[in-house]
């Protein structure tokens, strides 16, 4: 088991089986690029989303905050019989995988241990650049991540506040969006990085034009597809794979609140046939 | 009074008196623009600020949970005693101003009503632009407030959903700002507004920049210093303005969640001096 303590499920959850569902969250739509690769990779695993839009960003508020909020939102996802929790969301990735692990027995998978592996897999020079919001890079959890399997790769990290903003107002292939991705990322390129993790769930949804800022001798870590493969060995190492069929496996979304523009956006750019989308409270603490 | 309907306030709340504070709040961060327009025309009224940043922004979320966030922000408001209730957010004014007003004895005050009449005011020309947040603008807020005064005014508003992280990164005077600003108020321009409403408390601190970019023949209308005039008629008229003394009256800051950045960079560009700034709880329902 994946959990620091004895401490057992509480009586009144469902006990997880191979047939029950992937949980994943985020705070909001952003997480649905990791569902997707999730999808995309297992897609006879039925899948429970939720995004926590009535309370997003998670970005800017106080580790604690962040903490409390996730454990809310995974309780959720267990009562709905989740075998695994996935936290889709790079700040709470940051800062509540360790409590959630501590306080439940099914396993949880966060983003940024992922990412980290395929970092330092990837790189060759060991100069690798990392973007997110600035909770995620102020957390330095990418780092630590990246320096507990090899100490000597180096990281350059930039905040890239701006990008989310863009990707949701959907300007994807944008002259302003790929001005404001030149100018976060010329100092990580003058640093020589050879491998750029995307440190943030939405910027998959932006890899075409990082792409063209980056150039081709950078490699992109894109961490949801990255997360998508850890998830696959890890339901795989405790038997917790559900049957492989050819029928696709239900996907479930669920959200605290009414979605914006931005849930067309992502669900368009990622083709994701979302179905209805079922309208939630907000957990109590 | 200002309420539609003969509920008292509830039992343990103060009574509002001539000396108490006026109470302020916001999502977040962005009505301190806001709460400089009155502490610069009131120096003498105490002033209790609230900012909800553990649920900042309530731009993106349903009508009833923003007017829920409102509730539960103003009574704690009034639980400090404020003699007045100003909603310094575009946002919880577009949609929970009546339900407050409904709610609470004391008087409540938007941004969307002094904005509306002062563009009212302001034009020759009959067209007045409004740019906000996607939720202000897809409200209809202004463009309704406008014609309830004037029926005849053209309204032509624009989402501006980019320039709130541009002012939070502290880009007020960047040419990508500028860049994104131009491409939003074109079609403004071209439909030719003689007066251009800034319909998000985040935009008076990009003022210069919007000078700029709209030229000196668009009356800018700066929502929180109209906001600071009709509130100061409003006490007058209620006789709750407080004793006009030579001292400066307390300033007092309380935010809901840890606050990032824009705290400094809006207290630098407003010239605010902030003093100790109160963590507070949010408020349960």
């Amino acid at each position: 088991m994946d959990s620091d303590t004895a401490s057992p499920a509480p009586a009144q959850l469902p006990v997880a089986q191979q047939s029950s569902p992937i949980g994943i969250f985020d705070s909001g739509v952003g997480g649905l690029t990791v569902a997707g690769a999730i999808k995309r990779l297992l897609p006879h695993e039925p899948i429970v989303y939720v995004g926590d839009l009535a309370r997003v960003p998670y970005g800017g508020r106080s580790p604690a905050t962040v903490r409390r909020y996730s454990f809310e939102i995974s309780r959720l996802l267990l009562e709905r019989g989740a075998k695994a929790i996935v936290v889709a969301c790079n700040s709470a990735s940051a800062v509540a995988v360790p409590a959630l692990r501590q306080e439940f027995t099914v396993p949880v998978l966060g983003v940024i241990d992922p990412g980290a592996a395929a970092a330092v897999a990837s790189t060759r020079t060991g100069v690798v650049g990392v973007i997110g919001t600035r909770a995620t890079i102020e957390s330095g959890a990418y780092e630590e991540a990246i320096h507990r399997l090899n100490p000597e790769v180096r990281v350059v990290s930039a905040a890239t506040p701006l990008l989310v903003p863009f990707i949701e107002e959907g300007w994807f292939d944008d002259a302003a969006t790929e001005d404001v991705a030149r100018r976060y990322l010329t100092p990580l390129l003058e640093a020589e990085i050879d491998t750029l993790v995307l440190g943030c769930t939405h910027y998959p949804l932006l890899k075409p034009l990082l792409r063209k800022v980056v150039g081709t001798n950078v490699s992109l870590v894109d961490s949801a597809m990255n997360c998508a493969l850890a998830l696959r060995d890890l339901l795989s190492a405790m038997k917790l794979a559900g049957p492989v069929t050819s029928r696709e496996a239900p996907f479930q979304v669920a959200l605290t609140d009414a979605p914006g523009n931005f849930l067309n956006v992502a669900a368009e750019a990622l083709q994701l046939e979302l179905g209805k989308v079922e309208a939630i409270g907000v957990p109590a603490g």
